[in-house]
């Protein structure tokens, strides 16, 4: 669900956002672990432990960070040039119309000159990819930072579409229905007050040409009455579709005049609200405890280090967070070798399934619609992640070109859940009694997306034995639907409801979310190829052996994109490897990853449906690429009103080579989504995952030689004063 | 893997295993958690932070436990009373050949005798089921432990098969090859010493008339010299066969005499061993405290109590784990209400995929064969289980009738990993300041089987939204084969290795693992019914809608068996509820659970395959069956060397009805394991789970009134001294 909210309490909604801006600038310096076990302090005091539990204490307003990695993202003082740079520019300059950015961020250097560079070597220069509204049109601009020069790349500007939306798009776009007088009437007449309405920007997708040449909004809305959880209490039927760039509306359409507004009764879900009597107190603190602090550092503001693993982290106001050269030491060389070059989530795809008028157009491309990083709020420690995590801000632009600070954006902490690394035991009778046991720590890198209604909780879990688990969790508020009923009995047999009553007249109506990574996968270097090893039936012939049937591994090497187009079958299954053909094993396995899917869903949609059509990179669960520095965005580039002239599905058309290539691997994961009664209010956590998992990457078991947990390692604790 | 070591050291393991129970009776009381928060003491003491950590400090010889519970396992005293009064029987009296117990299990009491029993009632008739050998027969045979009486019953003896083999058939068998000279000359022609030289009973399938009428066992053996990991050494190609009643070599088949027994380097996993240089202290020390101690207890050795959940918990020589009579608190009645009658693995499927001689009938059925209970070894604390956690133990019955016990089998604690129950960030720009977050904690109750080279881990993992996640862990040694290359490179490119070259000389052979769990759910009462909710792409008339198309939820209730045989498609998607029919929420809807299936493999082999047949529980991951007191093991009462008589898949062809009744269903969750060179010379664990999950079983988010994590109520921790 991709929506952003606005009111119209603020009309001046700006100024507000410019004084959240302000208010973040505080510095203080964390204390960061120490990077070697054996370096590490015996520190006992509480602010050692718990370094950033409280918010306030954990602000920076970045003003003097400096780049220092290829990748560092684009600094305060970068952005601030950046402003200044573009300003200058003739295009602005000679403008009379306003400008807005839509996005800014680094322009990566190529991925040869990153891999070049060691820490002391000078930066390649910094450049800034720039998307800008100017003089009525979209451009796409490279800006040197160190020269000053700006390239305008008309090229770049895909056919159709617009960009991401930005913040000032959205919410003044809130605001526009209340100028009308025939919504306001309309409103009064559902019997809710003006100062109750809370109105959403939805974006519309697009449904062919009645729908181009301009950038439109259906703004729907809400009742506050009674309920912080306004997304309970929709005024069904109301939608205005808005204009944009002359935030005018262009169309009011209510179809539910006679839909009441559900109730506001038991819809809150804060915890200050409920009755000291009905708070739920089912368990005892629990906590993980790190007594000689956790075991990772942050080097230069991004450079994670933590146990055989070692990465680079940023924010970004598309994907969310970006893990670049993620690399693994081998266990028996030390050597650290390059897994990921980068991955990321690249596009989310939220379509509903309900094709009446105030519903058909709920098709949500989260990532090139809202911003997946621009939607990601500040993190609550102890809460959203647990004691000892590691907050890392995001520093993004707003439109007029400014930055701000998002802080607590990101977070990364040690999880110990009480799982098993490995194990063995001998039967006692053995005589050996072997019982050899050990603990299965992990580093997670989190971050949590509300994309209006919806809570993305996106984690990249991180292993010793070499494993990266990418999971998913949904949360937050189902986007419902009024209706008359309050009853399921009263609902005639033939009539489809599009969803499930989860509450008198209210319908969670049913949905899909599918999220596709980008994975730059560079086992060992960048030229790889993607092996798929199918595991088949062979038949036995007659006499060979007492069984009819075994399975084989069948292994393909996808020579072109096509090959490597993959659903995803129970009854006839594959593993997925990511293989350096260039370097073996010691006894002749190609080293490699695989692509492990877990739970998955696919999109069921027509393919000829236009929703079906801008998110085609849906139509499969894997797709591999050549890398291509301007295929980033599975759903493409400009994905508001796109046409699906852009996409992955486009791009895999011209069957390139993908064999010994540097190659890209798209992983989709789905969720369908049928709504049942206990996600209302709130929805528990679903979650699903995938997993990148070393496949002959190592010699042998990497975490062979790990300890067991021993009780003299572990803390004495008491519970608080 | 369905394996059970012996040695030649031990010509006598009776005797050792006699030994071994006397060691374990030692009692030490155990502290319990306090069943409510308000009541907890404020203990800080270690030893109330970790009760159990000390292995030998948590036996107890049970020799005065008495049933509390109706479903209580057998006891030593009864188990002592169940032998006295087989022994007094005529069967048994008036047979000359040795007898031997091959099962003694509680003989559950009928369901609605349970469910209507109450604590302080008296308990129902306790009855034993037993399977015995005696007279040369195996008989089913029923004791009323009160008075006495023992029922024979006839028509239970399954048409084909024999029971679980029982420990001592198993030891003793691996004992037999060594009375054989030409087995002796074969090994040391190999070049290993009979000392060095370890054998396993490997079950053999059936495959055919020619191994009926006697039990036979397949042995065979590997090189310790080096290593404790002999597994990593096969004496390969050199198979024994072994009649388990005669305790005589049939056949020995050599087939290997001239490839190499692979080197013992790199094999050893023990910490003890591995050089102090060498140690990877990668992390450091991490732990899951709760300063006021663990939330749950245990109340009569067998009934957990946790937050909003209530269930009972034993042991079972085949299942391992059952739990049973699982209720939930209804958040707003308070009510307990009942979700599962029963719960357990009910079976296991492990076929290899090499057709050749020493190989093709490594098709283990691990529960019904070997019992995953009886090989399920005492847990480490600290690493199979975090602080804090409870152990629980077994009692079994060797096959002389004795009683024995398993210490700390079990283990039950309560995980934090970081994860977050439910979440919802309001924009900041709505001025609402919402940031809601509550952590998610779970209960877990583990158990870890070691089969042979096998590792399961088996999860029972409780959330307090109402979600039950199983999940199995495989971890432990590879089951390998010998060869003669030391390199890919060598391999002609036609042949098939059957597996992976994951070190010089070592194989390891691809395979599958299949696990059914048994879950006789009974969601508020007993009378059920299975509804599949088909995920359905309807297309939109023409002019009806901008879409095209859209999903739309089918509700198909199954009337009987063969409507509710489930093969899951990615493409053809559906949820799967067990609701109950008699009972509606507020607002009209059958209250249920749903399975949802995560990652999972399913048996591709033929379906008229003798292994297959033997497991034919795995031909759909669901089946759905009228509750019927015989049917609870998927592939049959008598697993070794069944036909296939006595499967799910038989029971099934009768088609009865399932609607409205009381039903067992039945999810069988799969791995495809081609090994890769990271398993060796130990596997990282590697796990797939599925989920029990309330769909509109409450009238909402039962969590909603739970608590943040505040500051003041973690821990205070240090490290240790």
């Amino acid at each position: 669900m991709g929506v952003m909210e606005g009111t119209r309490f603020f009309p001046s909604t700006l100024i507000l956002f410019t004084i959240s801006l302000v208010l973040v600038f505080t510095w203080v310096s964390l204390p960061h672990a120490s990077p070697h076990p054996e370096e590490l302090l015996d520190c006992t005091s509480d602010a050692f432990f718990n370094p950033r539990t409280d918010e306030t204490a954990t602000r920076s307003d970045h003003a003097s960070d400096v780049p220092r990695h290829p990748l560092h993202p684009l600094t305060v003082q970068e952005i601030n040039r950046i402003k200044d740079l573009i300003l200058a520019h003739n295009l602005f300059t000679g403008s009379s119309t306003p400008y807005a950015l839509h996005s800014v961020s680094l322009d990566e250097p190529d991925k040869l000159l990153v891999a070049r560079w060691r820490k002391g070597y000078p930066l390649p220069p910094r450049r800034a990819s720039v998307v800008a509204r100017v003089g009525g049109r979209f451009r796409v601009l490279t800006v040197d930072i160190g020269s000053g020069a700006i390239d305008v790349l008309d090229d770049a500007v895909p056919a159709s579409g617009y960009p991401l939306m930005t913040i000032e798009d959205t919410t003044s776009a809130t605001q526009v229905p209340f100028s009308d007088a025939k919504f306001n009437s309309t409103v009064e007449s559902r019997g809710v007050k003006p100062s109750d309405t809370i109105c959403l920007p939805l974006s519309t997708g697009w449904y062919g040409a009645a729908e181009e040449g301009r950038r439109l909004i259906n703004v729907q809305c809400f009742s506050s009455e009674g309920t912080p959880n306004f997304f309970m209490r929709p005024i069904e039927g109301l939608t205005v579709l808005v204009d944009l760039d002359t935030m005018r509306v262009v169309r009011i359409v209510d179809k539910g005049s006679t839909i009441p507004i559900p109730k506001a009764d038991n819809t809150d879900y804060r915890f200050s609200q409920v009755n000291v009597n009905q708070r739920m107190n089912l368990i005892n603190p629990i906590s993980i405890e790190q007594p000689k602090g956790p075991s990772f550092v942050v080097e230069d503001g991004h450079t994670v280090k933590w146990a055989n693993w070692e990465f680079h982290l940023k924010a970004d106001p598309r994907a969310g967070v970006v893990i670049s050269q993620a690399r693994v030491r081998d266990s028996e060389t030390g050597e650290m070798r390059l897994v990921m070059y980068k991955g990321f989530p690249s596009e989310l795809f939220v379509p509903y399934m309900d094709p009446t008028d105030g519903w058909y157009f709920k098709t949500y491309m989260d990532a090139g619609e809202y911003g997946f990083g621009l939607q990601a709020m500040p993190l609550d420690p102890l809460n959203d992640c647990p004691r000892n995590a590691y907050f890392m801000d995001g520093v993004f632009t707003a439109a007029d070109g400014t930055p701000y600070v998002r802080s607590n954006m990101i977070c990364i902490y040690e999880s110990y859940a009480g799982d098993i690394g490995w194990r063995h035991t001998e039967s006692p009778i053995t005589g050996m009694g072997i019982k050899e046991v050990r603990p299965k720590v992990t580093l997670v890198v989190r971050m949590a997306s509300s994309v209006g209604n919806y809570d993305y909780i996106v984690d990249w879990e991180f292993q010793t034995d070499g494993l990266i688990r990418l999971k998913v969790g949904l949360s937050g508020i189902l986007m419902v639907k009024g209706t008359h009923y309050s009853n399921l009995d009263d609902v005639p047999l033939q009539e489809d409801l599009y969803g499930t009553l989860i509450s008198e007249n209210l319908i969670g109506v049913i949905h899909d979310h599918h999220i596709a990574f980008y994975l730059d996968m560079d086992i060992d270097g960048a030229d790889n190829s993607f092996v798929q090893v199918g595991i088949k039936k062979e038949q036995t012939s007659p006499g060979e052996s007492p069984r009819r049937s075994y399975l084989k591994a069948v292994r393909n090497v996808a020579r072109t994109e096509k090959e490597a187009q993959v659903k995803l079958k129970l009854y006839d299954p594959s593993e997925y490897h990511i293989i350096n053909p260039n370097k073996k094993t010691r006894v002749g396995n190609p080293v490699g990853y695989k692509i492990v899917p877990a739970g998955n869903a696919a999109s069921l949609l027509d393919l000829d449906d236009p929703p079906q059509k801008r998110a085609a990179f849906t139509n499969n669960q894997i797709w591999v690429t050549p890398y291509n520095r301007s295929e980033q965005w599975a759903g493409g580039l400009f994905v508001c009103q796109s046409q699906g002239k852009d996409t992955i599905a486009v791009w895999s058309e011209r069957d390139r080579p993908i064999e010994n290539k540097d190659i890209v691997v798209w992983y989709t994961m789905g969720f369908h989504h049928i709504p049942c009664q206990e996600d209302f209010p709130i929805m528990p956590t679903v979650s699903a995952s995938f997993d990148l998992k070393p496949v002959n990457f190592f010699e042998s078991n990497p975490i062979l030689r790990i300890p067991p947990n021993l009780e003299k390692d572990l803390p004495v604790c008491r519970p608080a004063a």
